[in-house]
């Protein structure tokens, strides 16, 4: 009877540290059998030889054949020793390498190549630098206060049930807050809890439209929703913006879905007026179009007081409500929500489940009890106050670094502001050599849909102290100063004889 | 000049708690212009009249109306007193309305159709009874522990930027766990962290399939899966399963993705053998068909060791291998995740980001540290004995109650067992009946797509304890012999002369 140890199959055993014997010996086998060494139709030795070769228990080896057995690696019989079973041989994979390669022929679907296409940033990744937008302070946040309603929500012995998709006491405590603060008018099981504003945007996307189907957007607008939009194969058309937003004077196109930013328009910080309002509503009702009026940062508002959302207007149940705690609390908190119309809950909590996006039980109880204590609006007041402040830090160093360089109408609240360039000027450039002396500024122009109009630079605030926006505001300066000498020493090149 | 108190206005003014005296004149304003009760073109009266006619300050009465006019329900000129503008009447809502009409036109999409004429079941919501599978046992579950892991990981002041949506130190820690106790074979950028394992399963299902391709499914197999395969608008064609699970042989059509469950065949429980995954490994590389392993429940494994998945054997990239937490630790834990091929990572990095699908970072982060500081296996250690304690005790306490009307065949691993019904039964009323008196089970007859060749009952014993078990095992016998005896009855009478 042939020793495994002593053929030319090379089975030498070394036991190492951390693995179990068991284990590392199925292993050793597995291998040898998937390499072809230990070939097809070859009698294992006997449990004893083995046991003694591996110098383990027969009670060891015995669970390790059975195993190989169960998986079908071998043939076992009554009384005769194991048979080794008729396979593939497999490539041996070795430790580092990753198990691919990339010529397989596994292609990705249209919807996935749309979304590969396209080149949108992600502002609140990685390692942020002024003045990326749509971000929060997060060292302004009271993470303790956090951290204690995680800790409680989570740590109750008594929660033997899950909680669910919406989760009953969340939805009660924010719809409270949003009647309060915007205007919204609902019951609570109209709130639908997401992972972000960016997934309750797609959701109703793909809830609305069919492939094919028009869909409006503002135009300068949201990237993040037109994504969305294309995403589901709808033609996007780009709205040009008028002093009261979406412009529908003249329009004999009939979309099934409007995404707009009526509090305050994204990226030009308008608020759209209650007569245009009324008229957006009432032609989204004859056309039998749905709106996503998306209040991503109202929560902050600096002159006057917020400016009640547009679904609390609504009366033929047209309008879907985004909103999101990314900007009111953590970029990483990763909640979102909408207000669905109320024929629309069934057709949102199923597709919930089917799409299996749900916001882990203990985060929806933390913020249940986070607004429902009221910490949620102490910091809102909080920030818009620190927030204010970095509004007219930020204006006031920009005019002062790049004077007439850059036209600013600083907004009544939000997180961010719009900086124009003067007409013909390019925002692409300026934004490069932006990024190469460290700050982010997100070209105007690339928010439009179509055609684009206007050259801007986007910057954010809200995530930067005093010092931090000074400096920032300074490299502006210098660069737009740069480009200027540098535009005019190239006119002066052109002019020479 | 009228008094707005004293004309057939009536706006007299109530102070209420809790609502500051802006908001509420701001309230009562422009609820009395949209409602054409103060109607267009009418001047209201000077500031300092409202403010008598209010009871506050003339500062109160100015911010109240700056604010009305910023958003277009007056019109103001310096030195004149504002004049209401042209609007349309709107029916005002009535606190307790929720704002809809359900005569409005917006119809749903071909997706929100699909998704909501399914009727699959979802075991882990509301108030579970005995034995609805799937569901984990939270009593069990050291919440504690969870809940300190959620506070260290919430509660660090120096968190000041985003963790991203795949948390390196969650990928490091899960990818360690998997390689050791899976046989997965990956590099931790491959792992991307979703919100379930059906979140995992619908994003590979969409950026795989177009609508009219040709998917696979295991049949009987995982409901949840069929629906996210149907939702893409594929042809999902359920698979006959031998001993070894999806017969393969003689199959001419080419399938673009093929799921399947091969360490714990769901709902049947058995094992797919090395030759049949070589087999369809192969089929798969030859045919250009991605693969998603669903490796649901292979933690709990209660004889033998776990049998190594199926991604590990995989040299083409083609397998999409897919787990959850919510079986492992909690149903409403809401994390999954998914190992996909290298060539697919940035793919799948933009998916998340555009579908808005990311984990708070607070529980990615904890989850990091659970898994990190062995808390996990330990878990995974004690639920296994525990539940295999329930399966034997199911299968037993099923056998006495209910004899020879199941056959039971107890699952090597996992959290639920199948009991067959005799050929010739139906597990519908059964099923139903059983609802009535307080006990899940999920017909297995269900389970096939296409023609359903068995009946039975699919159980989940993870979640109750011994009591439980054996109360809902009796109920089940007894249930059983009550059917037997009407059948027996209706046959007597058929029988009649």
């Amino acid at each position: 009877m042939p020793s495994l140890l002593s053929g030319t199959v090379n089975l030498k055993f070394v036991p190492q540290d951390g693995g179990r014997l068991t284990r590392q010996i199925y292993d050793r086998l597995r291998s040898a059998i998937l390499s072809g060494a230990l070939p097809q139709g070859y009698r294992l030795p006997s449990s004893r030889v083995l046991a003694q070769d591996f110098q383990v228990s027969r009670n060891t080896v015995s669970s390790v054949i059975d195993q190989l057995a169960v998986e079908g690696y071998v043939a076992v019989a009554r009384g005769r020793r194991p048979v080794v079973a008729a396979l593939e041989k497999v490539r041996l994979i070795s430790a580092d390498a990753s198990g691919h390669q990339d010529s397989g022929p596994v292609r990705i679907s249209r919807w996935a190549r749309q979304v590969s296409r396209s080149d949108r940033h992600f502002t609140n990744e990685g390692r942020p630098q002024p003045f990326a937008p749509g971000l929060a302070d997060a060292r302004e946040f009271p993470h303790e206060v956090w951290a204690r309603c995680l800790r409680r929500a989570a740590g109750s012995r008594h929660r033997s049930r899950a909680i669910g998709a919406n989760h009953p006491a969340l939805r009660a405590a924010l719809l409270s807050h949003l009647v309060e603060h915007r205007g919204v008018k609902a019951d609570a099981r109209r709130l639908i809890i997401t992972s972000s504003a960016q997934a309750a945007i797609e959701l109703i996307s793909r809830v609305i439209l069919n492939a094919g189907d028009l869909a409006w957007i503002e135009s300068p607008g949201y990237g993040g929703a037109r994504v969305a939009l294309e995403a589901t194969g709808a033609r996007v058309r780009g709205i040009t913006l008028d002093r009261s937003g979406l412009r529908l004077a003249g329009r004999a196109d009939r979309p099934r879905l409007i995404f707009c930013t009526p509090s305050h328009q994204y990226p030009t910080g308008r608020l759209m007026p209650i007569k245009r309002r009324q008229e957006l509503l009432a032609f989204a009702a004859e056309a039998g179009a749905a709106i996503i009026e998306d209040d991503y940062d109202s929560e902050f508002h600096f002159d006057g007081r917020p400016v009640v959302a547009l679904q609390g207007l609504d009366t033929s149940g047209n309008v879907f409500y985004v909103g999101t705690f990314s900007k009111s609390m953590l970029p990483d908190i990763r909640v979102g929500y909408a207000i669905v119309p109320d024929r629309f809950v069934d057709t949102f909590e199923r597709a919930q489940r089917h799409t299996g996006q749900m916001v882990t039980g203990a985060t929806q109880g933390a913020l249940a009890e986070f607004i429902g204590d009221g910490d949620f609006a102490t910091h809102i007041r909080r920030m818009t106050r620190i927030y204010r402040g970095r509004r007219d830090r930020l204006a006031t160093a920009l005019a002062s670094a790049a004077g007439d360089r850059l036209a600013i109408t600083p907004p009544a609240g939000g997180m961010q502001l719009l900086a124009r360039l003067e007409p013909g000027s390019d925002d692409g450039p300026l934004v490069a050599d932006l990024a190469s002396v460290g700050i982010t500024a997100r070209p105007l122009s690339r928010h439009f849909t179509g055609k684009a109009t206007e050259h801007g630079l986007f910057l954010g605030f809200a995530a930067w102290n005093d010092a931090e926006i000074d400096a920032g505001a300074d490299l502006i300066g210098k660069t737009l100063a740069k480009i200027a000498a540098g535009g005019e020493a190239r006119a002066k090149t052109r002019s020479l004889p």
